[in-house]
């Protein structure tokens, strides 16, 4: 695929994730007003929407045709805002700003910082319930796996997924822990990898693909999720700050063991490379579909600058 | 029923339930176990399950007789423990004691505090979807009376229920707004009666109830949290703070609008007893089922000193 055919390609269904995220954003009003635009302000911040489009992709690539899906695009979406939220709270991360923009607790208070995070949360679920809705309530089939989907996002999220990693990772950077290799992969497979495992995973279950074709694109998830946050360790080293819109350095400062730290950058460039090949020519060709369109996305995902 | 019976027959039950909530709580195991510890301890400070025991009581009273209801049960007592865990934060109602225990916060910490409220939301989703799991797979009727119950519970525990109160409440609290009849009322019915609403109508939904059963178990359940809500208030003024295991006269102290400030004890009182009148009289008997024990369950609920 030429660059220019794939640059356009990624920029359309960007927007035609951004519309569908959209459409299922509670509308503003009642007595509950502000928390509703505190949700949606976190929300409309932004961001790649790396995880509803790696879904996509992959239910697309697994020959799913369906609307099921769309709400659970938009649920992915929320969860990941909600945990931002959250960690940016001043319990927790105590971040003002956040790409560019104040960040939700910064604009409307600790409290309603804490209750917007609820509300994405919860409203994750509700969205994405009604997957039944659209799908047609004749088919057992179809029922069980959105059944399966909801399953993979509550667990990935929760607390065996994305909160055990933050918990770890909380713990770490108080001291309270030393960071080993082992806490360290911990806390990457939980905190980052889990959303990014979840996302593909639901998008095979959604378009009913194999269990073999499932196991190859979960094991591709996670060495993404993993090349990802190296990616990111990296970056926070040798990157342009004016492009990440954010401080290079910080990891540094703040004493935070990373993979560079704990291995030395060279180590960490040839880990990011080995885990994006292995991802791609192991599991994703293996799957036995066209995936020409998510060979390139991840690839790009993963050797990127910002 | 004799008082002894029903005291009898309501221990058994609050052990059943007991029970229950105790074997879908998770292991205190990994290397995120504090936030295990916590989830657990919250849900451990005890409580008199009454939401549970509400949705049990329905379910079987309308003739409900599987095992699907069983993660519902501790579903329902994790959202309300987490929403306990989350008010009680510094950056919320900064309590730092509730049922004779310190709060989770002041236990694990803020961090911890937040992550636990997080990680039990989360959980009461991952624990409520494993009815599909108990289900026959076969049958879509099951597997879609399931997935209503599950939309019940998002949509009551969400910004257009419980947390939607929440947001009323403290907008409220904080002066932001003037409180009327109207505001409290929303704030009532949202913040205590959309998760008994819940419970109640969960019950039904599972049981496969009749659209009329459910709308008048619904209203049923309406009356209920109201009258609850009120009883609450008119302890808060005349209640033994050694029964209630609180300060009595913190709302005044604190110049909360309740509905004795607003409408007198009296007025209070009397709105409770038609509330509990037309709870059983118009809508529980009609249900044209075997009432006697959620009858006197109802009215033990509100008439109740503590």
């Amino acid at each position: 695929m030429e660059t220019q055919t794939f640059d356009a390609l990624l920029q359309n269904k960007t927007q035609e994730i951004e519309k569908i995220i959209r459409s299922y954003l509670p509308a503003e009003e009642g007595r509950q007003k502000t928390v509703l635009q505190a949700m949606n302000y976190s929300v409309l911040a932004g961001g790649k929407r790396l995880r509803p489009m790696l879904m996509l992709e992959t239910y697309r690539m697994c020959g799913g045709r369906g609307r099921e899906i769309e709400p659970f695009l938009a649920a992915i979406e929320m969860i990941h805002t909600y945990s931002l939220v959250h960690d940016d709270l001043p319990a927790m991360d105590n971040d003002e700003y956040r790409r560019g923009r104040e960040t939700t607790w910064k604009v409307y208070g600790e409290t309603m910082g804490i209750l917007a995070g609820d509300g994405l949360l919860n409203y994750a679920f509700e969205t994405a319930l009604r997957a039944f809705e659209i799908a047609d309530g004749t088919d057992p089939g179809m029922l069980l796996r959105i059944a399966g989907a909801l399953s993979v996002l509550a667990q990935k999220a929760g607390v065996h997924g994305m909160i055990g990693g933050q918990t770890a990772d909380i713990e770490a950077e108080a001291g309270e822990i030393p960071v080993t290799a082992e806490q360290l992969r911990f806390i990457h497979e939980h905190k980052t990898g889990a959303l990014i495992v979840a996302s593909m995973k639901i998008g095979a279950v959604l378009a009913g693909a194999s269990e073999e074709q499932i196991r190859l694109l979960e094991r591709c998830a996670e060495d993404i999720g993993m090349a990802f946050q190296i990616q990111d360790d990296i970056l926070d080293v040798i990157g342009d700050s004016s492009e990440l819109g954010k401080t290079v350095g910080s990891d540094e400062q703040n004493h935070k063991q990373t993979y560079v730290t704990l291995y030395g950058l060279e180590e960490a460039k040839r880990t990011v490379e080995e885990l994006s090949q292995e991802a791609v020519e192991q599991y994703l060709k293996n799957v036995g579909c066209d995936h020409e369109f998510l060979e390139r996305l991840i690839l790009t995902l993963i050797d990127r600058r910002k």
